[in-house]
């Protein structure tokens, strides 16, 4: 888990609950087992109708990609492409045949196969584009579903809230336990809004720039595949890709492939 | 009805029926035929008036849509294309009129029609795209019927709980029968939100993906058209087909028709 | 009044005071003038301050365009021009400056006008589109009244019902006063919520659908026009104006007068 | 102030307190000064922190703008370009050099001041495309200050609400001035959510029109000043530009000027 | 900090805390430490939770530039340019290559750098494009950010009101402590919603026009190298980067350096 992550759930969760110790209140009245089936059942049973099995299951497996920071690699990539483009400037684009076989990334691997192919320059980023607008809008789903439960839990732990007052008003000829049953009522109201805005919500952002980061990604090899079929000069290519990289990342970009480029 | 939305259905009623059983409170005390009235009478009402009857009768077909998964067969629809493409390139494109009168689709038949016809490809494009316009807009309608109703819903609930609410205070008098009176008010906000989180919202999701899954379907086709049109290449119209399809269905794509492909 | 619109008024206003009838509530408790004075009056004035007095009164006038179905003439339209098409081939262009007469819609009067002057597609194009955009706007502003309507509605209740709290406060010492009073103030919240979400928000949703269809009618005008200009067959012209048709239009669509086209 | 606004204001105000006063509440415990303090101070202050101070003097200045309705001068626009295109047509377009000096329109005067210098068309439509650009932006900062005020207002009411309630909470063994202390209290959302509903949103709302109406003057002013420069006909220049008259304009436009241009 | 900031700091706290004074509460009552524990740290948990740990620091160090105002430079950057492009009309652009060195600016510096090494117009432009869309982003993290603080922070203080409340409903049987524990539970409403209005929204605004400010500085950047590329006249280049100047920087725009350009 990345360092942010684990001060903003120490800070979020301590805060809340040392909070309500340092005011003297027990942290035990906070666990209540009935409104966390009503507020967790409503939420993901709303999130299960609305979105398909397969969607589900790739929002709980985006979890861990959103609390672990992936490695960086938009250098390391361009890099490659650079390669790549010297080896097609010295040896022709069809010596990269070779070369996308070891290729891990798919998508790279079929924009470089359609290169090697002899695939028209427009044809090709027609198709690829097609393929990122799926991977955009297939990546967006996880984001949407963690979005639409940190909508439902509020109004589901509302929903918990007022049928614990039902409950409490039905006994109201019973004061002495009218208050023991509303601080009950309105635990639900805290599940459901604390999941919503400490947990479901900042999921939902952390992976919207995890998504966006990997998007860039896809645009920094579409771009440089085209440049090399165009059989454009490598070191324009480099300026042209680094230009997709944030400002942190063009400041520590590594000298060494640079100078070895301008060589070539 | 595909697992999700049974597993849905039932985590979130029972998570709320069941969590209100376990904390003692009769199930039976939300059960209030004057809060349904209110809340599902003006909820549809306004729905009624906001949109024709035609698309009220649209909407509640829509809801099988929903709950049903279909079939997906765009790989399907992709190899019929190949298909096409392979014997327009064999015996020109005349040849396909034979096959046009046997194609279900309606959006297909009047592509492959218009293509037979010698329409040029901008104009068949231009005239699909209007089509494919409509399309999108009509099949949104029954979305935005299930969004209204989801605003609608909570709303409605509210003001069945503030009716409720007036009748109770002016009977103050009676302090016996107030906690009664406030417990039956609450319902209605009970039923308003419920129906919105767990019924209308997640069913308007669930039709936005299936919408646009099926827009996805008409984009191949006209996609594909449009490229046995211009004569391309079979495995290139392949390759550039398969790129609208998602990760899991690019992988389980079926060998067969690829590689009866390539050799054609 | 279109039937849906019928069973809407009579489902939305029938639910909310038969079920408080039901509930043993008096309608007649309902009914409080001055309720009726701080909401409307405060709605309807917000509405003024923001819009001028011409957008008003065009909005109060709008509501009859969305309680009746206006007679759908789209197909009469692409009748009507693919006649022109046809004679336009026959006889010339120019032929066509007897009809554009009679032609009422002063779209289509202006668009054909312009055909018969002799003005250059692109040109024709460019205005006509201009003149579209207008159109649009002009007619979105009852829409945005509705809407603001539907905005300031809720809260002003919100307001009535807080000056009622506040009179109600201020005479805490006379408590059998006290639930009759509040009761009052809950009236106010209850006329602003439910004119919001039974009259002014479902005025402003049909307005959009009908704007939205008068645009197409408009759009198919442009097209065909633009189509004759450019002197296209006249059976390609109705199969591109046939596309801006629905579902349902399309399968309706009167034979005779294709039979009619495709002969000519 | 133009009829629409006064009549606004005075449904609005006349509403919301004529009704309390017939309720019987006194109008005079609805003034209350550190209510005002709280909500204005509040309001303005968050204001003032998001947005520079020249916008606050600006935004301040537009009210004047929204309550007063400008004199429509889009007609009288299109005569002078049209008095420009004849000219230019008889005498060439250097020949308005001496009409520039008189223009006051800063953004007609620089448009005609390129022409006149000979720029391209496509020149002159960029470097006034940029200044269009930059006016919308700088017209819209006016009315975001003016929907920030009516954002923050609500909220600023109930936190001046809940201050109070703190006030009265600690002085709950004293009952007597229980019910007083509250109405003080709501006396804070009352002109919190007022103010937003009847003051700052309606305001936006009425820049927003006007800003719109100012910028469709720049499009005639750059689509007349283009047509002019590529000689084009001064009666299509007309059609042209008439058409960015709403319906009311287009059909109340003065007889006169058209005919003379026919003539030309 | 800019006088309008240090007005909306005094104007928004003064008015809270001095209408609370004058209406006679404490101001002491408002300080409680455990609600600052639970408002911030859930708040500022919620949003490290949401954003990488860089983002965070990205926007504590961009309060400073929405408290203080920035020196406007656009009119300096135009005359900068403006220089340039003179001496590249008079000596040829490759004579620039000197000043290069001693640019400060990383955006112009890169800009005409590849301007110097010979790059072509359409490619500079494309590849200042990428860097300025990934600038965009970059800068609209901290907005992000503080917006999301602003959407937490309330309901958090709400999650911190409901914890007070419940500890009060065990307590119940004290009503002694009722009110003392109300007013104390309130407080965490007051700090949530005020946070997010007088502080987060208000910075998350101002740094939006910042943003948005200093990206103009990179479009007039972009504009006026591409225009020294394709040996535009100086005094044309002029008039179209100042387009890009609001109304009172051109009016203030300083004579010398446009007639010094005229000259030249």
């Amino acid at each position: 888990m990345d360092l942010g992550t684990i001060i903003g759930l120490l800070l979020a969760f301590g805060g809340i609950l040392g909070g309500q110790a340092i005011e003297g209140g027990s942290v035990g009245s906070l666990i209540q087992g009935t409104a966390a089936i009503i507020v967790l059942g409503g939420t993901f049973g709303a999130c299960l109708i609305q979105f398909p099995l397969s969607v589900f299951i790739a929002s709980m497996k985006s979890v861990s990609k959103a609390l672990f920071a992936p490695k960086t690699r938009n250098r390391n990539v361009i890099a490659e492409i650079i390669r790549y483009a010297n080896k097609a400037r010295r040896q022709g684009i069809v010596s990269l045949e070779s070369d996308v076989e070891n290729i891990e990334d798919p998508f790279l691997k079929k924009a470089l196969n359609m290169a090697v192919d002899g695939v028209e320059p427009k044809a090709l980023r027609e198709t690829m584009e097609v393929e990122m607008a799926n991977m955009e809008e297939e990546g967006e789903l996880p984001i949407k579903f963690w979005e639409a439960a940190g909508g439902y839990s509020p109004t589901i732990g509302i929903i918990g809230a007022v049928l614990g007052l039902i409950h409490v008003m039905e006994n109201l000829a019973d004061p002495s336990k009218l208050g023991q049953g509303i601080a009950v009522a309105f635990v639900a109201t805290v599940y459901g809004v604390t999941m919503a805005n400490v947990v479901y919500l900042p999921i939902a952002g952390k992976l919207k720039l995890r998504h966006k980061a990997s998007m860039v990604a896809k645009e920094i090899i579409l771009a440089g595949v085209v440049s090399i079929l165009e059989g454009e000069n490598p070191r324009l290519i480099e300026d042209k890709l680094k230009s997709y990289l944030n400002q942190d990342e063009q400041k520590t970009a590594p000298p060494a492939p640079m100078a070895q480029t301008k060589v070539a």
